[in-house]
């Protein structure tokens, strides 16, 4: 078991050895780690060394200009200068939370980015003053629109997170997908078989072979297919994809660059970098504060306690499952697989910084 | 076969007859029948004597006075003083406009309103002005959230209306369930199964009767079960939920009023009638016009010519299917069944005004 706190000074140093100023290795890190404590595993120091390699080809910038390249009191594109998302995304967040405080609403869209961690980090921020926050990204294409044998989306997910007065907050975090890239490792670590309608294979054809994305298909967008409402999955992808990086002047779609340094971006980009969007609104632009957090409260009392179908004992809010697993992270240490602990020693060794194990 | 003028102008005459000024009446019967045209028949003019049968109740206010009660620069609050949705959304959707004329977005909730049609007729009025438009709605209580046994959201729909250049519009308007209300009442007719992952008994239990929501149970949320990603359907159902309803200050959850005059409203309400949820963006509030309608024609272009699966020739746009929809009843008019042209003659007789068959 390591701790937060562990985890975040190996990250830390291992962004500042790279070239990160020490206030935007602390904040990447941060974002990174607070994917593990929410159990994210597949978003936190996992992909650490995934994010060195990009920047060793040269792909992320170290010594970003993070600026606004456009705007109007409630909305900005950002330029993330090619940083990680992750220190991206927490300066779009503070500009969207300072536009709601002067118009009511702040809403930006960011180009020239890369991977931003989990997107509930950066909605949850507006969290501490009362506001909804929103985030969403787009992501390297691994995701087929109904009737295409193609991969043109990422698995663009959206986070939205609204604040409350007594009970924890309302914190959605959802890829547009059926499941998860990191569901499907699970399967393949255990030789299992997929679910039908989370993947096709590279023909285009229904597959339960949970290798079947990495042999050359596609995940399936929420819904599975059609029948059950695939081109709902497709259409939020692809809105997500739209407000992300048509809006921003990012790649979309299948230009969107890969996350693996071993697989090269499209020789021919209809943009910069990926793109991320996100929104605020403070909840008193609308009605009293009181108000609104009385009834979000009431709102998830309610269905908190709804009558439950059998074999379950409650009916879950968006976040209760992350919340309750950071508190236990928090308290009993976050796990970590040997592939990992092995991936972060040697790139430890790598740059001089030891891997506490 | 009907045609969209004849259509409109005995809604218009009924709405009239209730006590719409001829303005309001026009512009409902207007909303109501780009339902049928755009193939949506559940939402058209099969709906008007349920209307009707509404402000008999005393339950829609013939003689509103809709008015902002609640506003910053880029939000605010409508109260729809208990008309008819199909006006009060155009309302809202006109400040929301305007307001992103003056700061790049409008952001407007909307309470104390009653059922508004279709959700794409108000997104895309945005499209006018080369604007992005966003619509959704909350909705009689019909669907279980994962893991409950009680109806406590509405179909809840969202739609996302973007512009473009020589490409027709992106035009999203989707239920956040896995399948409408309709879909069932089409397998109800036809003495059909329900696929699995539509809807659940009154116990919880899932099942294939077409006729389980009738008989006390639920429809599903997009996904249809945990395994397929129904957390997110009710996530998106929550967030309609939530921004409609809680921001404005109008019922959420359970406490929707029915959209049936035989079933009363709560008499323990949370809020004034339903609520609604509309957002403007500028697309030259973040990048320069042309470049966004330009991009999106290439989004648009390489999605739709994309690789398809085995059995169909294209991948679809979100849109597709209603504009060649609208533009065949525009041409060879618009299909009633019978029952719905017997009820329109029935309402058409208690007013004096003649349906003409």
């Amino acid at each position: 078991m390591y701790t937060a706190a562990q985890l975040t000074d190996f990250s830390r140093r291992i962004l500042e050895e790279i070239g990160y100023s020490t206030e935007m290795a602390q904040l990447g890190a941060k974002v990174l780690v607070s994917a593990d404590l929410r159990g994210v595993d597949s978003h936190g120091v996992a992909r650490l060394s995934g994010y060195i390699r990009l920047w060793e080809k040269g792909r992320v910038n170290s010594t970003p200009d993070i600026k606004i390249v456009h705007e109007t009191p409630s909305t900005a594109v950002l330029d993330g200068d090619a940083a990680l998302g992750l220190m991206v995304a927490p300066k779009a967040m503070e500009i969207a939370m300072s536009k709601a405080e002067q118009v009511g609403t702040g809403w930006v869209s960011v180009k020239n980015s890369n991977h931003y961690g989990i997107a509930g980090y950066h909605s949850m921020m507006a969290l501490k003053k009362d506001m909804i926050g929103l985030s969403m990204t787009n992501a390297s294409p691994l995701v087929a629109p109904t009737y295409s044998a193609e991969r043109l989306l990422g698995t663009n997910p959206i986070s939205v997170a609204i604040p409350t007065r007594n009970q924890p907050p309302f914190v959605a975090d959802m890829a547009t997908t059926t499941a998860a890239n990191g569901k499907l490792e699970v399967l393949q670590r255990k030789h299992m078989e997929a679910p039908q309608g989370w993947i096709q294979s590279k023909e285009g054809q229904p597959t339960t072979n949970a290798f079947g994305v990495k042999e050359g298909g596609a995940l399936l967008p929420l819904g599975g297919d059609k029948e059950h409402g695939s081109h709902k999955g497709y259409i939020l992808g692809s809105i997500v994809d739209i407000f992300s990086a048509v809006l921003s002047g990012a790649n979309y779609g299948p230009w969107v660059p890969p996350f693996v340094a071993f697989l090269d971006p499209s020789d021919d980009p209809v943009g910069e970098g990926i793109g991320h969007f996100f929104g605020v609104m403070r909840v008193d632009a609308f009605r009293p504060k009181d108000d609104f957090l009385d009834h979000m409260d009431n709102w998830i009392d309610r269905f908190r306690n709804s009558k439950t179908t059998s074999g379950y004992d409650r009916v879950l809010i968006p976040g209760d499952p992350e919340r309750e697993m950071e508190a236990d992270r928090l308290q009993n240490g976050i796990p970590l697989l040997a592939p990992v602990v092995e991936d972060l020693t040697k790139l430890g060794e790598k740059f001089g910084v030891v891997f506490e194990t």
